[in-house]
Formats: structure tokens, C-alpha cells, sequence
């Protein structure tokens, strides 16, 4: 299934697409009710429809807006880590470089993305993003998948350098490099997903998806989720051994290379973004 | 007002103190519902109480559960950033270090810190926590107290170091310490707060508060809010300068000297760890 949240006549509500212009609708509330009480989600399992409406008719939302964490991964993909200009990264010496992103930067499909006024080089990172579905600690790799419901096209959103008005230290001193580089992924609106979420039962192997990313119809990442170094089960075990995940926590797993830092060509005004991945759907946003 | 969240016959309710031993309900649901709908909070905006029980018949609960983000400030009081072994922090050059913390750390008054098995470095860190009653954004530092609705004692607690098996370069790359210095700050039971919120009409300057920590009846922290470096209103003005901040956001700033890290004395099962943070009630847990 594509499970979608959406407004219609003022109310969030939650539902699934049926072919290209209908959502048959399943619930009240966004997507998050039906991810924290239904697992798995399959055909089966989903609850009895309540209506069917014109795709046309309702505004698409972020599939889910208000997770109990939104995690990422930094550096999982070589050729990456490689254009940051970086060596190669060592698997057998690494754990996976989690972070977390506030709720606040999650916007849905045909969202604005906001420049903020705290830095000038705003870019982008198409990613996958994996939902869990049941509550899950210390899993193995080997059953990791099976606690996830589903996944989503995502944009990782992200200033390389932001600007406080201070002089700080950040290309010399790490501690501070690190916690600008920490805030640089937390604006609001940074954190695009959607425009559906499509259940693990249609994905099958999460680890043969293309990821790519055009801006204004260029094409600027074109990589495959083959290449992360660390896959969805590995990320999926790891975060678990850390803390408890919860049905609705997200993590977004890495970028491949063709970020614009890499080359210097920053979003800007006016941008029209769109990431794929696999089949997953396509995810447009603009930034203003 | 001391605000509180609890169970009782079964459900999660909130309420205000009474005298030492009285509970006035307010609503259904925890404190997160009070606070995401009256601001400011105080006796005249309180809504009419619906019933009167012992203090005794109810189990108090975090009086915030699930915020949308659990702010939390790094090396935010000298004393402590010398004991870590560095020099003092020059604030002219530097910002909030600020990191998220994920709700599932978070946990009650009287409930267990669970000792990982990821760590044998777990510490605390007695702090302050601030409570967003307003929606924010580029708060100027004169206005920053005037979005607070409250405050409470907690404890930043801490993985020193994490061990997942690997042989990772965390003492010579600082990329890798600080990705596991993140995670150490995240595991379940890592934020215990509480007893209550109470109002900021109540608390008047959050910069005159003593900040005490008694592990085994054992003094171990006793600094003072006056020596933050980024005071409080610092602090949310900054945050608010990153993203938007919501009514429910909690910023824990930081704690004073006397951690265990500093002198090998980490946590272990059994220890009965208090926190006091000036007249906002103090915070019992206990360590297994």
C-alpha cells in the first residue's frame, strides 16, 4: 500500500492511494495513528475504508509529522564521504554516525523549504527514510527488517555553515565545527518526506533503490541505496542497541555524493527540488 | 503552580499541588495537554479542577513526556568544562552547544535509570530545565523569558563512553568521539525529570538557583544557575534562532562541576541518585 496523510475540509486525516487519483481515506489523525497501532501494514491488516476521494480534492502531507525521533545517518555512502573530501571510511572501525533532526523540520510534498537567515549555504541530501512499526531493542541484524513498516522518499536538508553573527572557531576547533554543523540540520522545514509512505510488503529488499535528486530538472545525485555503507537492517540493529525504537520513529539513511557542497552550487530561491527514490515516489518542494 | 502529571485508576492524568500532600486534577493526559493550550500558566488561567486526591493514591509520571524536542545544552558552566580538562570557553567566540535528546530517554520521579549495556561510564548531570509555553521563533534575548512557562529539575544523564563491540578510533578522530559522545546522551531512562513543573510567575529569575546532586546521600554537584555561561534566556533566544520553538519544548542547560567523570565515580546498580534544583522540588532515582 501508499498510505498518505492529508488535509480534507480542514482535518488531518489518513489514507491510502488506490491507482494515481484516489485516496481511499482510513482513519482521522495523521498516518502516525495507523503506524502506532497496525503492524505489519498490509492490504489485510489495514482497517476498513471509511470513504473515497479525488486525489484533487485534498492536500498530500507528510506522511508523518510528529515522530517520537527522526534520526539520521551521516557519511553512509563512500562516494560521499569522498566529495566531503574525507578517506574513505573503514567499516570495521565506525559505528553508524547517528544524529536527530526536531519534528519542526519535517514538511510534506509541495512544501516550502524556508532559507534561513542563519546561513547562505543550504543544500540538499535525497535520502531513504526507513518507519519502524513495532517497539524494538537490542534486534539483531538478521531480523532488523522485520520490525520495520514501511519507507519513504526524504530530503535531508542541510546548511554546512551557519552564521550566528559571532567570529567562532569552527574550521580550527572540532567541538565547535561539530555543534554548528549539529544546528545546521535542525531549521525548520529541513526535512522534507513524503509523498507517501509505501509498506515494507511492496519494498522488499530496501538495498537495490535508486536515489536521485534534480534541481530545476537538473540532475544532481543518481546513486543507489547498494552503495550505503551501513544498510537499513545494520542502522536499524544499531539504533536499537542504543535506545528503544518506537513504531513511527524515522531514520533517514545517508545521502549518496552530488550534494552542492561539494561543487559550491547551494540552493537558492526559487529552486524547484525533486527526489526519487526508487519506487517509492517523487518528492517536490521548492525553496523560498 | 507545581504542575504534575500522573496515573490514576489506570490513566494518565494532570493536575496541580496542593499543600505537600494534595493532588487537584485538571485534565486527562499529561501535562503536555495543559501546557499546549494555556500560556501563560498560572492560578487565573488554570482550567476549573474536576476532583481532589491524595498525593499518596496517584503515581507521578515526568510531567512532560513526549515534547517535540528535548533540547539540551553542552559545557554551559566553566567549572565544569575545567574538570573536563579544558580551558574555560571563551563566550565571545562561541554559541549554545546544543543537542537533542530523544523521548524515549526521558522518565520520571522515583523511576529506574537502566543501566546500558553499551557503557560502563554512566554519569549525571544535575540541571535545570526550561518548559516552551509559546510558539517561537528569533526570540530576542530581552523577551526569551517571557516564552517560558515553566521550569524543572532533572538529570542529563550520560554514557561517558559506549562499546558496541568495535574497536573505534574514538580518543584520535573526533568525528567518531563525538557521534558516540551523542549516542551516549540518548539511551532509555537518560532523562529523568520531575517531580513537577512549576509555573515561571513562581520562579521568578532562573539564574539565582542553587543545583545540587547527592548520589548515596553524598553531596557530588552543588554549583549555581548564576554561573551558566549562556543564561537562560540565552539559551532559548539561540534555539529559537535555529527553529522554531513549541509550546511543550523542553532545554535542559547544562550542569555544573562535579561529575563523575571527572574524578572515575560513575554510576552503578543500586545508587540512589537526588537532584535539587532550587525551590522546584527534588528528583529521586535509582540506578539498576
Amino acid at each position: 500500500m501508499r498510505l498518505v496523510s492529508y488535509r480534507r475540509d480542514g482535518a488531518v486525516r489518513h489514507g491510502r492511494l488506490e491507482g494515481d487519483d484516489t485516496v481511499v481515506e482510513l482513519g482521522g489523525g495523521d498516518l502516525g495513528v495507523l503506524v502506532a497501532t497496525v503492524f505489519p501494514l498490509t492490504a489485510g491488516t489495514a482497517p476498513k475504508d471509511t470513504g473515497t476521494y479525488p486525489l484533487s480534492d485534498v492536500e498530500l502531507l507528510a506522511p508523518l509529522s510528529r515522530p517520537g525521533k527522526l534520526l539520521a545517518v551521516a557519511a553512509n555512502y563512500q562516494d560521499h564521504v569522498v566529495e566531503g573530501g574525507g578517506p574513505p571510511l573503514d567499516k570495521s572501525v565506525i559505528t553508524p554516525r547517528l544524529f536527530l533532526k526536531p519534528p519542526t523540520s519535517i514538511v510534506g510534498p509541495g512544501a516550502v523549504i524556508p532559507l534561513p537567515d542563519i546561513s547562505d549555504r543550504v543544500d540538499y541530501e535525497a535520502e531513504l527514510s526507513v518507519v519502524i512499526g513495532a517497539r524494538t531493542r537490542n534486534v539483531p541484524v538478521e531480523n532488523a527488517l522485520d520490525v520495520v513498516t514501511g519507507y519513504m522518499t526524504s530530503n535531508d536538508v542541510s546548511a554546512r555553515a551557519v552564521d550566528f553573527g559571532k567570529v567562532t572557531h569552527s574550521a580550527s576547533d572540532r567541538a565547535v565545527w561539530f555543534f554548528e554543523w549539529l544546528a545546521g540540520k535542525w531549521c525548520d522545514g529541513f526535512a522534507p518526506i513524503g509523498p507517501w509512505l509505501v509498506t515494507a510488503d511492496e519494498v522488499g529488499d530496501p538495498q537495490t533503490l535508486p536515489v536521485e535528486l534534480q534541481v530545476n530538472g537538473e540532475t544532481r545525485q543518481n546513486g543507489s541505496t547498494r552503495d550505503m555503507i551501513f544498510p537499513v537492517a545494520e542502522l536499524v540493529s544499531h539504533a536499537s542497541r542504543v535506545m528503544t525504537l518506537e513504531p513511527g520513529d524515522i531514520i533517514m539513511t545517508g545521502t549518496p555524493s552530488g550534494v552542492g557542497d561539494a561543487t559550491g552550487r547551494y540552493l537558492k530561491a526559487g529552486d524547484a527540488v525533486t527526489v526519487t527514490v526508487g519506487t517509492l515516489g517523487t518528492l517536490h518542494n521548492t525553496v523560498a
